[in-house]
């Protein structure tokens, strides 16, 4: 193991999650507690904070209030949806980033975030390299999504799925009450990957859950959509469907995109989302009491029905970052390996490259959906399951969840 | 105390809440204790169960699944949204329910439910009196709504209100996460009055909640509303309004119901509900990034956001219901009173004549509302925090909850 002195930032970036200021967390406990590790700095909004010299001094912050951004939802540092050039065609930014880690001696750069900061921070990491200037990279995953490449799961994606799974289980109860039917449809996030979608096939595993799951693994058609939907509702009355945000036609145009056409005759001014545009289809079709409801970023920031598991784990691939990279590490993304201890459920992480990683997406395999493809299979519900269990112990102030309050200091 | 011996009935009538079903539990538990109550019977689906004679044993329920209805949304035994006519024009419901009674000896009726159902349970109630049947009549009140006369609050308000204040505090963490800003609209249920969308001041109080909060008390001024949020988004790079379904404009028409106009030029054909009505409309005003947001069915039936206090008056409204019945009153329904027991907050039943609640809505005093018509005034707060308090222990089942799993079966 190779020293290295100097100082670290960590920077968060794209939608936030319910978890992932855990994985600051992790990273910025493990950083201040590292002897070699001489400042700890919290870019604000991202790569952004690093292009603008506005990092936050982590060591100024109460320790009691650092520990709670293990319970706190969105970037606590702030976020931004920067993509950063090709330095082969400019590069000024990555410069820049080079000047600011020189004054303020960082030697340790952690990024947290999902596809596109994996390529944010690959890309860093290589001019890094070629610049000769010694700088540790390591990324740090996080998305609800669940779709990074190479790893078992990601962070977020355990408690974005537990509230998903949840919420169905309990307007399941609310949508069936009256003695009239009702058909009620349900959007998920998801614009490529249906992983969280499909995690609303745990409420109905624990008998109160969607009848129907679409995903957009597979093309979806309205007609067959429309039946499975009248088929349903005739046998029992009542019809759920989870939806994610990202199903398409064949020809790859998203549903939630369809506006006027003169032959399916469902053609819409859209306001709403996709749950109101298909509600409005199955209304017009069937003739029956419909519901679209769109779970909007209530899932993704949920962190009151944040699966414990997913906090420490998150937390785990923080810390994994940093004590990588105090050990010599560099240019790695922190994955996760499933495995088992007494034959339980276990996970330990390991390193991709980042190179590897970045820009790749990981989509629901599609043995693991139904051949109707209106369902997802009992692997998928043996996958998630384990992810989403533990109840954290969620600090509360007057009945309300009491989030950390960080003072944000900027470094001199 | 007169002695009456026979069977009882309950019944759970209107949209349904976290919590009605504790409500339900404190009838059933109490009555299935009682030496002079012979049986307890379930209605399916409120009063249309006893029209057509579906009656649930509910001394055929195991206990400890009867005990998990203080945790499960929604009414189990069924909702309906049946409103019965004015006996003196057409009786036939009546005494359709006076034979069902008659034929079960249904000496005791109790009747879960909000505005409505106190005025079916009222007619209902009179027409026993007249008929001579003797049957004690009591209603058990719940609402989201908060809308009840007479009492202090409702059940089922405070579950709610916590459900938006918890949503509103993580929502607002996500909402402001870019720096780039962005105006988050949150549309809460409420068709008349605004009691839970003034609990996302609740939110604002501690820290984290909408700016703008507009409730159906006062008439709505869309000019004054774009004004309002430009100024606040100016102000503070971001803005979060909460407003109520029931917005309605001077005139008296729903905000939500606004179609075509071409003088206001914020007409569209529309899917989504208001609060993508008014991101449209904000959208195009002011140029810049805006999320509507509908809290739907969730708020109404989130049952893992419950608050304890809620639940345990709830169960106690019920429980009161039948010990009163049982101690020869009739023709009530429970309310609550707010008092004091060492400084802290405190509430005990009592109860109101079944005709002077049927029918009225109770609403946000106006003093509670702020001079600019855009925010609730600390009164509102004083009022609301207590009634959200305590978390209850869900029970859980592999990270998921575990609803009451009833057996219903059917009356002999």
């Amino acid at each position: 193991m190779k020293e290295l002195k100097g100082a670290c930032v960590i920077g968060q970036s794209g939608g936030p999650t319910s978890v992932i200021n855990a994985s600051a967390y992790g990273v910025i406990r493990t950083a201040l507690d590292n002897p070699n590790i001489t400042a700890v700095f919290g870019a604000e909004h991202g790569i952004k904070g690093v292009l603008n010299d506005r990092l936050f001094d982590m060591s100024k912050e109460d320790a009691k209030e650092l520990e709670l951004l293990k319970y706190t939802p969105s970037s606590a540092l702030g976020s931004c949806r920067y993509k950063m050039k090709d330095p082969d065609v400019d590069d000024t930014d990555y410069k820049r980033i080079l000047e600011v880690f020189r004054k303020h001696d960082i030697r340790y750069f952690f990024y947290n975030g999902g596809n596109d900061s994996m390529d944010t921070c690959n890309k860093i990491s290589k001019f890094m390299q070629r610049s000769g200037y010694e700088c540790r990279v390591m990324g740090v995953p996080k998305t609800i999504d669940n779709d990074l490449f190479g790893t078992d799961h990601c962070p977020g994606y355990a408690s974005a799925a537990k509230y998903i799974a949840t919420s169905c289980m309990e307007v399941y109860q609310d949508a069936r009450v009256y003695d009239t039917g009702m058909i009620c449809i349900i959007e998920i996030m998801g614009r490529h990957a249906g992983w969280l979608t499909a995690a609303a096939a745990l409420a109905t595993e624990y008998g109160a859950g969607p009848d129907l799951i679409y995903l957009p693994e597979t093309d979806f058609d309205i007609d067959k959509f429309l039946a499975d939907v009248e088929r349903v509702y005739k046998e029992r009355g009542n019809c759920m469907v989870a939806v994610s945000e990202g199903i398409h036609y064949a020809d790859g145009g998203f549903v939630s995109e369809a506006k006027t056409s003169a032959t399916d005759g469902f053609g819409h001014a859209q306001l709403g989302g996709l749950a109101a545009l298909l509600a409005n289809v199955v209304k017009e079709k069937l003739g029956v009491k419909v519901r679209g409801i769109e779970l909007s970023l209530l899932q993704r920031c949920g962190a009151h029905l944040a699966s414990e598991t997913d906090i420490e784990e998150s937390f785990m691939a923080g810390k994994a970052a940093v004590e990588n990279a105090a050990a010599g590490i560099t240019d790695k993304m922190v994955a996760f390996e499933r495995g088992e201890i007494d034959g339980h459920y276990a996970c330990k992480t390991k390193l991709l490259n980042l190179t590897d990683v970045a820009n790749f997406e990981k989509k629901v395999p599609l043995e693991w959906i139904n051949a109707e493809q209106n369902f997802v299979t009992k692997e998928f519900i043996d996958y998630a399951l384990p992810l989403i269990q533990g109840e954290p112990k969620l600090p509360k102030e007057d009945g309300l969840p009491r989030f950390a309050r960080l003072k944000k200091e900027l470094a001199k």
